[in-house]
């Protein structure tokens, strides 16, 4: 190991994050711009991988590089690490590569021993000043390096408290801090059987292990599945002269965002404590102050720290989240970034920004992370009049959002997975509360600000958040909440409206998501960037209408057996199934020719000139009947009192009727095509209706263009025998309308054998529709029924898959078959038209990877598609990215 | 259409096959050589794909080329067709290029009508001739071409003999025929609806296209199913010059094999009917004399008959099969081929040319249908003193047979599919019965020769047949059936032995096949040519004994979950499923433990020196539990009766976990290594049972070479995780061992994403075993399960799929990923061994296959384990000859 691992802030810059981590890079890069950061070093990710390779260790070339660089500091600083008279501190925290916020861990003062704790009151003149830093590097060091639960610190602290009749913080004295200390190092001992180190290189060297050992906390592997970040990218360290925020009244500590998160309105926005450590902002203990105050307080820090804000945007082209410490009236910054934002927000940053010129059409839209898009496409509180709010807390991520009230992320988690919609509500959520955000429709919190833990995890994933709302307060042992004086029980309906910061008792009616303007424009530019085009996956007229008006360019799957389940329909199709003969089926599927063509006619009218993809009947028929079990327990009970033997009689056959069709493997049995060729009757009557829908709608000036999509096909003769029989039923019904009404018929690409076999298929196919649920579960071999309840979440959390195929298209495995396919069936057929209609369609990776394969569009529900829309135009950026980088690379190959 | 359709027999010869069809082929041949052929012409299988292209009808330039080639006969024999005078007659006969015999439809005789029966009359001056010889036309055609059951013609038969009391056919006088074909004529107008024609164009036109119908008939396209002969080749048809075996006692007619085809001895073996035209032969009504007869009734017609037979089987250099006419003592040739013979016989004889220098050893290789060695290693009815026949037969079909009497093909299938063993006992089969004897395990017949119906049909299925028994007679209304005094019921068991003929009531005890020296001779020539290695299938130490006697270099699949089902282990088993702790499997693992060494060690014992591929357990945990519906019926009537409370308890706990364990998909579940992580402390337990009888065994001296097999892999880091826990407990199990004990860790592959990223996995495996089953089940999307009951029999039949996958290898599907995998897991690791262990291992084309693709090895059960010997030499014959074609197509193409 000869690789550098410890970078002087001096020594990097913003490019190098991946060696730095974000932290790192900022700091080295604020440091080149002169700006008032103290000064510091950054240990790298590589640092953190050679740890774990040799199981835990900090290599002794490690530890030199650190001591060297502690010894820069000491020269900066004029002051020296574990002395006794001029002791230096720093602070100790994470960076990794891609943000990952309330995951990593941090540790403040270190450097204090019971020496050097004497050296820093005698500097300040301060022994308050000195043993309130000392009592917090303990606390933190035991919570964070050696595991004791903070609780017990907090604990002592009330005691304390309590027994020397201290109202806050700041009343209590020195000696009694002192005194804390004592109890502190006492409780350290009990819990964790060694001593607080007094050797500061020590506390050094175990705070590193730990900062690096977080990387692998569930917590951090959660939010790393959450957002797809690599297991295996690990996180830099950052080790910093200290300043003090808690200095007294003309100290304080506080983050700034240079625009609204929320709205993105051009403002500075942020929150300070006065007299703070940076850890007490962030864990919402005590509630911060508005940054607007202070400019009244301190208007010259105040106005330093606007215009270095403004600088800052203005380097990073970017809103900026910053933050700062003062220490006696004298500012420093600590760390800078992009800032987190609302989608709103995210949507007129990169407007405004782009309006402005700050940044090009391309940096606009990919200023946005597709995922907040969902949020901005979230339904609303619909303001009504009647509704009165119980209680009104902060706005801290937009959307409204209705659940049975959960007290802690375990129900929360447990009520989901049984199909319930739930409102995590709790006094403030930590880090492992993440699995019960996860599962929340929203979030409600009594403490913490706009910038807590609860409202930043919130506005990540695009849940509605309500935070500090002081008038809720938890009963946890009772089970029950009080909203000022109503009283609800955990399971009780709650409304939030996370725009708005209100709370409302029950279900409250939520009113469809507005495209505002600049959402409109940014879509814009997003639409002349892309090539791929965007479909719908839409069932009814209703969807094909508001896909329409979300941007979809034509429904890239209409599947007609949702047309079957239908209220009134069902009797029919299932008479139509349990029928004894082909005539008494003919006759049935007559009367469900009108409905299904009448459903075709009205999707006609709302597609008028859009291409429409109808998937011919796909699930098996035992779909459609009712369940075994409870027609069992009727027919038991029917005979047990002797009555209605007529009904007695249909129940048996109906029973007989299911278990005949009942499959070992449904997945892999008698449906799709196979369905089409066994009863080509169901068939020949929907697509009877689709042409009778076509003709009428094309004589009311409409212009219609059907896609016929035939499903489960593995074989070219299946799709052989099926075509032909569209083609003779389609020039049968249209007649002399039939060259009017140009028509296609395709396929959906869903079994590994079709993909395998796509040149042939490819011969009777105008279109491949990749589906790619399917093709999924029949390339992995996993039911997704089953695997989801049975390993997938072990395989996940084992790194064994790096993420869940039924969400992010495998492209190694499924994505291989569909090059494959893509590439043999376009050299058959150039112009072979190809797409997607899995649920993939509206994945951001897996619409990069259509755009790379070169397909012709991807299809998805109705509010995914601004999601896709963005996406799209993101994926042509990236492809033009890397292929800039393989032309440089190609440039500077030949050199070598 | 410009191609020459129609043949002279002088224009064509042998290896026009594919456009003359085998008989057309054969007859043209031995036209050339001088052999007394009556003259005739041919019809080609491209003649019959127009006829099917033209939707039924010949041609117009058809019919005048048959035209031109009837006056050519007419020239020859100075005849003309439909002359009352010199009336022409012919025989109309199918001719397909591969032989279907007993599937397609002859007429005799054709060209007699009112007028030119007088001619023919006058001619052979007899009138009882002419008239019998017009009364088979009447009702062949009746039957053939008009579909008229010829049952109706029987009966007139029957009557008339009974009315005129005659007791045989020969005894009807010329004006009792004569009386007989108006009869016929009447039946046929009343039947048909039409008149027999008397234009004998007409007639010849009909007869044609019947034969061109006749290809598509349900029991040709069974047969073409059953040996996988293609929809589309089409059959050719044979019009040639009447010769009569009828005319008379100096007349007659008959089969002749150049060797025995039962035994394969060098002998003319063969039957004939004197007076009788071929089909009394082959219809089994009359019982024919042995040939040896016709040495004394006509010596110089047996010499000459001999000389030919000689001749012929010298020209061809393999044994024949004859049909021969004698008419008033002149011999006719009326086809020869290949004769249909039983497995010892083909053995014996392929040996016999080898060792005669007539065929080289690839020939002789070459001569064995593989399909026949089943045959060979069919048990049979072990020698014992107490067991006394009912009754003896025809030994038609060697080997021995158990099953319950079916009547009837319908009964003997449908008793099959429930799952019985079936013995079909009948007076005779015809072709309509082709299904029954598919389901059957033997076949009994009361009437019909060695080359009757059903003993054809048996021997090429290798399934063993007694036919002729005349002890036997059958009351079908009373479904019960003599054999001699014993009555038996449909349904009792009955056993034959086909080697001896011998039929027994009840089951009798069958005693393995034998291997005799002709056979050993022949696999050691198939040893000497192949390159494929054969493994086995072998689950148990039995399975690992009898699988080496027969040849197998190594184990490919041991399958360890079946030493989980065995007697006294299952309850065990069943507890460790049902454990609710970690704590509890282990301790119920440690109990299972020593039960899979023993096996292990019995096994590597039997393999000494060879290699032994263990497969971790693959099914779904609940395979092994109770029936659900049987445990909630237990339940309910404990709760009726009260009783049982702790039984009441230990149902429901058992009830709910197997619940908890039950799947939607479950071939799509947790199964195979996703099994083996979720619970690794099972894989555990089987790694060191595997490696403890490792050792204990090669403490003795035995050379063990386990290989263990993870099945289900579809990521490179399942097999990763899992290959290291192999290596972990071998390390620690084997200690000092270690070095001296080689094993290795391979996978199956049979996801088709395994397939997919075999490059990945191949980093991980020794060895890759492709699971052929499973992989067809993913590939396809097909359940087996459901689909062989629900939609592959109708797919095979509508010929959207050539064969059934999971008999057949799909090639173009299953077979590229197969490919494509060992292209890329070779790529990536040279040395990587490869083989197939599904249930294709044992299938000829899919065996033709693996050795294209470059497997190293095939693993198949183990008495197909000498088939698979045959298959894999001639597949290396048939990948010479392929690349001999090739290699002249490249010398002819620069030419062009």
């Amino acid at each position: 190991m000869t690789e550098k691992q410890v970078y002087l802030f001096e020594e990097g810059n913003a490019s190098m994050v991946k060696l730095l981590g974000g932290k790192g890079g900022n700091l080295a890069e604020m440091t080149a711009l002169g700006l008032p950061i103290p000064p510091g070093f950054t240990i790298t990710t590589d640092a953190c991988k050679s740890y774990y390779k040799q199981g835990g260790q900090l290599s002794g070339e490690l530890q030199s590089e650190i001591r060297r660089a502690i010894s820069t500091l000491e020269k900066v600083k004029d002051s020296r690490f574990g002395d006794a008279n001029q002791p230096l501190m720093v602070s100790v925290r994470s960076g990794s590569v891609t943000s990952m916020p309330g995951m990593m861990d941090t540790i403040l003062n270190l450097g204090l021993n019971d020496e050097t704790v004497l050296g820093l009151a005698r500097q300040t003149a301060s022994e308050s000043f000195a043993y309130d830093c000392y009592r917090r590097l303990i606390a933190m060091f035991g919570e964070i390096v050696l595991g004791i639960p903070s609780l017990l610190f907090s604990q002592q602290l009330e005691n304390l408290k309590i027994h020397a009749g201290r109202e806050s913080d700041g009343e209590i004295t020195a000696g009694e801090w002192k005194q804390l200390t004592g109890v502190y190092q006492l409780l350290v001992k009990e819990h964790s059987g060694i001593d607080f180190p007094q050797d500061v290189y020590q506390q050094l060297n175990m705070a590193v292990r730990a900062v690096f050992r977080s990387w692998n906390n569930a917590r951090a592997k959660v939010y790393r599945r959450l957002y797809s970040i690599p297991h295996d990218q690990g996180t830099a360290v950052n080790v910093q002269a200290m300043v003090f925020g808690n200095k007294g009244e003309d100290s304080g500590t506080g983050v700034l965002f240079t625009r609204n998160p929320s709205t993105g309105a051009k403002e500075l926005y942020g929150e300070y404590l006065i007299n703070a450590q940076g850890e007490d902002v962030v864990a919402g203990l005590r509630t911060p102050r508005r940054l607007a105050e202070l400019r009244e307080g301190m208007p010259e820090v105040y106005d330093h720290l606007a215009a270095l804000a403004s600088g800052l945007e203005a380097h990073y082209r970017d809103m900026q989240d910053i933050e700062f410490t003062i220490e006696n009236r004298t500012l420093y910054l600590l760390q800078t970034r992009s800032g987190k934002r609302t989608a709103q927000a995210a949507v007129k940053i990169a407007v405004d920004l782009y309006e402005a010129g700050e940044i090009t059409k391309e940096e606009a839209v990919c200023r946005i992370d597709a995922g907040h898009l969902d949020q901005l496409l979230h339904r609303s509180v619909a303001p009504l009049e009647e509704l009165k709010p119980l209680a009104i807390g902060l706005p801290a991520s937009p959307g409204g959002a209705s659940g049975m009230i959960a007290l802690d992320a375990e129900t929360a988690e447990a009520w989901k997975q049984n199909g319930s919609r739930v409102m995590l509500v709790s006094a403030e959520t930590s880090p492992e509360d993440i699995h019960g955000i996860l599962a929340a429709e929203g979030v409600l919190t009594a403490q913490g600000g706009m910038t807590s833990h609860a409202a930043v995890v919130a506005r990540g994933m695009g849940k509605p958040c309500v935070c500090g709302c002081d008038q809720l307060s938890i009963d946890a042992e009772e089970r029950i909440i009080y909203l000022g004086d109503h009283i609800l029980k955990e399971g009780d309906v709650l409304s939030i409206d996370g725009t708005s910061g209100r709370v409302y008792a029950g279900d409250v009616p939520l009113s469809d998501p507005e495209m505002t303007p600049e959402l409109l424009k940014l879509l814009g530019l997003a639409d002349e960037i892309r090539e791929l085009k965007i479909y719908a996956n839409a069932d009814t007229p209703q969807d094909a209408r508001i896909s329409r008006e979300l941007g979809a360019e034509g429904i890239g799957l209409c599947r007609t057996e949702h047309m079957f389940f239908t209220g009134t329909r069902l009797p029919t199709v299932q008479s139509m199934i349990l029928a004894d003969s082909r005539e008494e089926r003919l006759s049935l599927l007559e009367r469900i020719l009108p409905m299904q063509q009448s459903d075709f006619e009205d999707m006609f009218k709302a597609m008028n000139g859009l291409p429409m993809t109808i998937r011919l009947l796909d699930p098996p028929l035992h779909e459609f009947l009712p369940n075994l079990e409870q027609l069992g327990e009727q027919l038991r009970r029917l005979q047990l009192t002797g009555g209605g033997l007529e009904e007695q009689k249909r129940l048996k056959r109906m029973i007989a009727k299911i278990r005949s069709l009942q499959e070992k493997n449904p997945m892999l049995g008698l449906r799709g095509c196979r369905l089409g060729i066994q009863f080509p009757e169901i068939y020949d009557m929907q697509i009877e209706a689709v042409f009778r829908a076509a003709k009428t709608t094309a004589h009311n000036g409409i212009e219609v263009r059907p896609e016929i999509m035939i499903p489960l096909v593995g074989d070219p003769r299946e799709l052989k025998e099926l075509r032909a029989l569209v083609d003779k039923v389609a020039s049968e019904v249209l007649g002399e309308a039939f060259k009017s009404i140009s028509y296609r018929v395709g396929t959906m690409i869903e079994v590994p054998r079709a993909a395998v076999m796509a040149d042939k298929i490819a011969e009777h196919a105008d279109f491949f529709s990749f589906g790619t649920n399917d093709l999924t579960q029949m390339t992995f071999g996993y039911s997704r029924d089953d695997a989801e309840g049975k390993f997938l979440n072990s395989y996940l959390d084992r790194n064994i898959l790096s993420g869940n195929p039924f969400q992010m298209l495998d492209q190694e495995g499924v994505g291989k078959l569909i090059e494959w396919a893509v590439a043999r069936g376009k050299e058959k057929k150039s112009f072979l038209k190809t797409g997607l209609c899995g649920e993939h369609g509206g994945d951001q990776s897996s619409i990069f990877f259509c755009q790379q394969t070169g397909l012709d569009y991807v299809s998805c529900s109705p509010y995914r598609i601004p999601y896709a829309r963005m996406a799209a135009a993101q994926a042509v950026i990236a492809a033009r990215d890397e292929a800039a980088n393989k032309k440089a690379e190609a440039v500077i190959l030949p050199i070598e």
